[in-house]
């Protein structure tokens, strides 16, 4: 961090603090809520079971400080492995200063703990995950002579659990991400948790819609379903070849070619402002015969939006399957096997509403003999 | 209209006027999208296929040109059967007068047609009507006896396909609509329409995203399935009784009481900004003995916004199904039977993006000896 622009360290900060305001933001939703059940004619209110949120927002508020108290947890982990930063402290009644869009980034990480790293979410990961580390195996087997030699890069790599299971199997993976909510969240559960079933936050509490109880709402999920170095199998003597890389893809990795076996994206490439630049680095970062395994949906994240937020808003463009597909041919890649699979993101199983995505999943292979 | 208010006559030409400025709305996102694709690089405009949206983007401009003759048709229905309005002409080049809300529901409108209109949503329907029409006919059997005399209310009837199929069915039926957009859009259907597959519409073009193909984004959807006249029977002497009512739910209904045999809500009870008020109405307009039958989620419309907009943002209460529950038995409503169905709501079959809902179905009496 010590040879970071002075705006990027604003950022660095920015995000931190929206970590430490969570309670304070939801607490507003909370406080909404009661509001406007108490505003409720007296006779309406009777008709409400004893179980109704109006009667049990305190489990609300506990749930939002639960929730609170394991974010500290990160905000701790950050400040003592990260740059020395001068957070202030924070009451939920202070005014918050984080922007709407931090805060809501910090309820979408409670949800990609659920994703990445918990019991309730091992559905979710065997719809994403599965296919894709099977794919890996078919096309790259791990075998006593090539143990962590083989090396698998997993951009937008969020929480690390895909990554992890990809090290753990043998290969010498590096999952890149370049958002610091994920980043501060992926460093503490790969390196701060020391336990399977450490932690229980609740990440359901946020929308009020769609819950057939309030107990859905309130639902506890614990993290994590396996201890990172479990899982790695550190315990067993293993010695895996794992690494994370912060900061932006293309910029990551502006000065690296042929030096990758394998490049994994899961729900990635329509995070770019334009595909076909994540294509062509792809092409320059494999190894000739180097394989690119994807699954995922084509919801270009820079579609909608202003471009006085976000230059990248101005540049987006949404290519659809086909149009990819015959740039990835003038890319040198050839698609060796393709399908399409349904798989959900970050998906509260209990909630009455779900977005299910018709994923994209393919093996390309960068060929070793372009054509003139 | 004559004993309208001026806020609700502005409202009136306003919703009118956003009919007409569609396709001038749609072009300024076909033009976005063109500068984008337009401002790539040189060598990657030449990698993308001969089907691409870059060398394609007439066929884009085309289709919403098409949509807007389309639009155009239920502006003059309107014109011409409702009040005398004084509507400006519209090219695609004048300054949008209308609020991005309009325009964003008149894109709404087009997917309304496919889900309730079109052979494209017949699967949507048999999820979301046939259980429901199945669950009427178990309740309410039609004889000869009673043809035409069992009064069956369908608030939120959108564009009134399930009203007219439970009049064609052998119901007094009634749809009640509150949303211009969708009266404006009903009216003409019902009543311009002549034969089936008379017009075709362009519903898929406004979202590139989740694309399969450009073809699909393209992909024409031919309305109505069935000539309104031809699913009541009126060429084979059938004398349906079929009505449409304007207005808000509560205020339309205000000062009636114990006439409906039945009310069918389908994705209807969270547009209420007080789903108790609903509920309340309802057992108020049953007869004793009568039937409520609901099918649909509990995404409730005015949860998010702000108060600015409209006041019902601040008084949004969301309740989760178990709480409904217990409050229909506090207004004298037993559940009969109950159980839970995955629908979709105006579902683009051909996205990778799709959203599924796992709707409350349930079948309620008007107890008609209610506890003291």
């Amino acid at each position: 961090m010590e040879d970071q622009d002075p705006e990027e360290q604003a950022h660095y900060e920015s995000v931190l603090l929206s970590f430490r305001e969570y309670e304070a933001f939801v607490m507003r939703e909370i406080f909404r809520r009661k509001k406007h059940l108490q505003s409720l004619p007296v006779d309406m209110q009777r008709r409400l079971p004893p179980t109704s949120t109006l009667r049990n927002l305190h489990h609300f508020v506990n749930a939002a400080h639960h929730n609170q108290l394991f974010l500290e947890r990160i905000v701790q982990a950050q400040l003592e492995s990260g740059p020395a930063v001068n957070l202030p402290q924070v009451t939920p009644k202070t005014p918050l200063q984080s922007p709407m869009r931090h805060l809501s980034k910090i309820k979408s990480t409670l949800h990609q703990f659920v994703r990445d790293w918990s019991e309730d979410g091992k559905k979710e990961r065997e719809m994403c995950y599965s296919p894709i580390l099977k794919e890996l195996k078919r096309v790259l087997p791990v075998k006593p002579t090539n143990q962590n030699a083989q090396r698998v890069l997993v951009p937008g790599a969020g929480l690390g659990r895909l990554a992890l299971e990809i090290a753990s199997r043998g290969y010498a993976a590096q999952g890149n991400e370049f958002s610091y909510q994920m980043l501060f969240a992926s460093n503490f559960i790969l390196n701060w948790a020391s336990q399977a079933g450490e932690f229980e936050i609740h990440p359901w509490i946020h929308n009020p819609s769609n819950a057939m109880s309030i107990t859905d709402l309130l639902h506890p999920v614990v993290i994590p379903d396996v201890a990172p170095a479990e899982l790695l199998g550190l315990d067993k003597g293993n010695q895996p070849d794992f690494s994370m890389c912060a900061g932006e893809f293309l910029e990551a990795y502006a000065n690296d070619s042929e030096c990758w076996d394998c490049i994994v994206t899961c729900f990635f490439i329509d995070a770019a402002p334009n595909v076909m630049e994540y294509i062509a680095a792809f092409e320059r970062l494999l190894k000739p015969g180097g394989y690119w395994i994807n699954l995922g949906p084509l919801l270009y994240h820079w579609q909608n939006g202003s471009g006085d937020d976000d230059e990248r808003y101005e540049q987006s463009v949404e290519l659809s399957y086909e149009e990819i597909k015959h740039v990835m041919g003038t890319y040198n890649f050839k698609i060796l096997k393709e399908s399409q699979r349904e798989c959900v993101y970050t998906n509260n199983a209990k909630s009455m509403m779900r977005t299910v995505y018709n994923c994209a999943f393919f093996t390309a292979v960068k060929d070793a003999t372009p054509s003139a």
